[in-house]
């Protein structure tokens, strides 16, 4: 007997012994869901894909394909397995960044003002080349993007919650100590009690001049209120993928603060996430119909 | 008895030894011009400093800032010894390359748009890792690129004028099989008979649709009027530092085309250039006035 198996693509191979039924997050859902044993919830449909969770009587298991599962476990039955997508987003986010830092350091917003007047002025930019850039979270995501700023030439120091000297990773304690010599930092936090507020008055106002404040974390590691002062005068610059308040309201002042540059949290889903999502789960189908442990399982 | 140098910057050490003037390639001309017996070219301003090498009988030493050095070698005395700026721009302009992918990869000019009007509306982007990069032009400025495109784990195929197997790069005379492949095609080539027009209407034609081509380069490496068509109609975008014509008229329809980013040949002159560039100028001086050899000669 073939396993009955929920996907949100229809151009995936499944391996033999999978029957594959279709559900995109939306509207329409398929026959069939009394049977259904594994679940790979729609990415970035918001709440209602998990909610299906309650339908499926036979679920086995739940593949998520966002690193945080937060809101999928209290909806889980007791036995039912949820693996989640670590690693998926690592490239896209960390890309994110990059792009970010470039569209600060090299004046993007400016060039393409210019280019919608038909405009050919030039100007020297900063660079990204030898800034001394404060690298703040040093998970999978952090240290790909390590790796690029480290291939771009940028003298990197490494930040994590706690300190691993063998690495050559600061605690976050050492930030009043690091802060005064980083021309850009970087968050990639999790949304933590400890991550709150991480970057408050006291810690914007310790940068250098100029600084760039990138955060593709989440929006709350930053005191809006005290970013916002410090951008309003020009003192300090940013490049956000992520804020707090999220959404950000049409008239929250940060979207016209100069040298603030944002978009609209979307660092962790570019084209490079699918691949490797329907990798991921094709390996998990494999695994599932032939008993085989699981990637990624999360305890809950 | 000391040397008298012309130099563009007040803020670099000079080694004993040296009585430096300054001259920014502006209107004022320091005095002294009959002793200067080594003159470091302002960067980037124009043709007039390069003029005034006829007005220094002394001089034994020009010290140009840039790589392109054809303006200035038709203006030397005899006897007069060139030195040029290989490799200073080389991280400047790698990740401008860089910025340029990125801000097309990841639609930024859409996201400051939103910005500007306080829109907070998300949609998955195109990514760079796992994109099929063509790099053509294997110079120390593509060398910087590729290492950058690896770290964010993009697929680099090499090209040069030569193919060299041992080093796994092609030559441009195998592009038509390779343009076919290529989600990205980024040109860091010079200005030479060879270069020109490298891609005209069949190679771009070649490329498969919403590909992106950028140009750090020389604007002549690409047909604009063939690129125009591409871009017109939707099926190739371009990122593009340089343009043929360059400056870009104003009216100029590649201003306008969809999903073409242009920024006004400014990859090399971004904030990384001038430590580089002092520390260059100064290492000359001190190999100067020790009657050592000086780096980056050029034949004239």
């Amino acid at each position: 007997m073939s396993a009955r198996v929920l996907l949100p693509w229809t151009d995936i191979e499944v391996p033999e012994g999978v029957e594959a039924a279709y559900y995109d997050g939306g509207e329409a859902v398929p026959d069939g869901l009394g049977e259904v044993e594994f679940y790979v919830l729609p990415y970035d449909r918001g709440p209602e894909p998990p909610k299906l969770i309650k339908e499926l009587p036979a679920l086995r298991v739940v593949q998520s394909l966002s690193a945080g599962v937060e809101a999928v476990v209290p909806l889980l039955p007791a036995g039912v397995r949820l693996a989640n997508g670590r690693g998926l987003h690592d490239l896209s986010v960390a890309e994110h960044a990059l792009a970010l830092i470039h569209a600060a350091q090299r004046d993007l917003p400016r060039w393409f003002a210019q280019q919608a007047r038909g405009e050919w002025v030039r100007e020297h930019t900063r660079s990204l080349a030898d800034s001394r850039v404060l690298l703040v979270g040093h998970g999978s995501i952090g240290q790909a993007i390590e790796r690029q700023l480290v291939a771009a030439e940028a003298a990197v120091t490494k930040v994590a919650s706690r300190p691993r000297p063998a690495e050559g990773v600061h605690g976050v304690a050492e930030l009043p100590e690091l802060l005064p010599a980083a021309d850009i930092v970087v968050l990639i936090l999790p949304d933590t009690p400890a991550t709150r507020g991480l970057l408050g008055r006291a810690e914007l106002a310790a940068l250098p001049d100029d600084a760039l404040v990138v955060n593709v974390g989440r929006g709350t590691a930053i005191d809006t209120a005290a970013l916002l002062a410090e951008t309003r005068t020009g003192r300090l610059r940013a490049g956000l993928d992520v804020t707090d308040p999220e959404p950000l309201p049409a008239d929250h002042p940060l979207w016209t603060s100069p040298g603030v540059v944002i978009t609209p949290h979307i660092a962790g889903g570019s084209a490079s996430f699918y691949p490797r999502a329907k990798k991921l789960a094709a390996e998990q189908l494999r695994r599932y119909v032939r008993g085989e442990e699981l990637l990624n399982l999360v305890d809950h």
